[in-house]
């Protein structure tokens, strides 16, 4: 299947359409952008790194039973993928206390949560992605009860079978944000991508960021940490 | 029972010890502040009308089933409560949208719910008071996931009760900030204060604002309005 004319162009990724109204076609840009913007630039080869991670990770999950848009991979930087209403939340797994969560409650970075917790965000660039909870997201007419609970039971099933597969790499899977959209019957399945501009991944052992914190932060070796996640991911898939 | 030393001056209140350990004092001051501390100022009388309709409400809502820390009204500023632990989250219930939440998620102040809302903040003025969710709550310690549920249905009970009881004195209870307290038996009883200083009260009619917000954004009549809302509350406690 073709792409056709461009639909949406994110952050991350351009959107085009194709011949068929319930499919979309991906392709992953280089381009980064952190604090909402305010910071940009490029991470070469992301791109690919971010397409390639994605769908090995939403295969997997699928073989777990959680439905994601993945229709097929058409290029190392291109994918097809169903046509979904994006759910205008952010959700956010937390295994770990790090980032926005450490500043906005002052629990130092690191710190081990005896539960993962999750959250949501109103995806609003213009608020700046504002926390919310269900009750402001049902008032608000973002999500239904029922959506809500399916999300959070599918992103708990997400974070129960990649932090599992993360650790088999030697990655502690610290946070991550998931999308969630609606098919045209109105099922949910997950939406987005899983890479490392979306989670937070730490080399166990040496507590290493290999992942867009490097960017966010300055750390340097940013290309580095994504292709030595991405071998680790590969390397595991082959056994 | 009479006040020994102070143990602890608030915004708005003073807390004095008493002879027994289980006993507090308390002398509500004239003090207002807003925006977490950054506006200061006196609201002439607020002290005496907190103070009395703060009880008559907790009276009100101990009738209802509802636990509270009240113990008896030392005169028109000065009120005994049982000492306890304050849970370190404020509970705020919303039926209609206003401030903070307006300016949040960018919805219009007077947009009326479908169903209540409730939300909690971690109580850290150094922080300014984060908003989180119970997930975060429990992860930080600051509650148990059963002292949470039950904090959430006194809560829903004091919205439905007070609501109803507000409604007939031609007061619409739009939004509210409730703590609640452990008691030394580990059970949980409301605290803190209800008033114009932390309930939002719009004239039925009107729509007229009968509450901090006056003070809050320079409406004038700041003491008229917690005359009022205090009028009408007394006259309706006598029928």
């Amino acid at each position: 299947m073709e792409k056709k004319d461009l639909l949406y162009e994110g952050k991350a990724k351009k959107v085009y359409r194709t011949d068929d109204p319930e499919v979309l076609y991906i392709a992953y840009k280089d381009d980064a952008t952190a604090f909402n913007g305010l910071k940009k630039g490029t991470i070469s080869g992301k791109g690919i790194i971010n397409n390639q991670m994605s769908n090995r990770l939403m295969q997997y999950l699928e073989s777990k039973g959680i439905p994601t848009h993945l229709i097929e991979e058409c290029n190392e930087r291109d994918t097809l993928v169903k046509r979904v209403d994006i759910v205008p939340l952010e959700v956010i797994i937390r295994n770990i206390a790090a980032g926005s969560f450490s500043k906005r409650y002052g629990v130092e970075e690191g710190t081990v949560f005896a539960e993962p917790t999750i959250e949501i965000s109103y995806k609003n660039d213009a608020l700046g992605d504002p926390l919310l909870n269900a009750y402001h997201a049902v008032a608000m007419g973002l999500a239904t009860w029922d959506e809500i609970e399916t999300i959070k039971s599918y992103a708990f099933a997400v974070n129960k079978h990649l932090s599992a597969f993360w650790k088999t790499c030697g990655v502690t899977l610290v946070d991550f944000k998931l999308e969630f959209g609606k098919l045209s019957d109105g099922s949910i399945v997950l939406a987005d991508e899983i890479s490392p501009d979306t989670c937070r991944l730490w080399d166990t052992e040496t507590k290493e960021k290999l992942d867009k914190d490097r960017f966010r932060r300055d750390l340097g070796g940013v290309e580095d940490a994504y292709a030595e996640v991405m071998k680790r991911l590969e390397e595991h898939l082959q056994q």
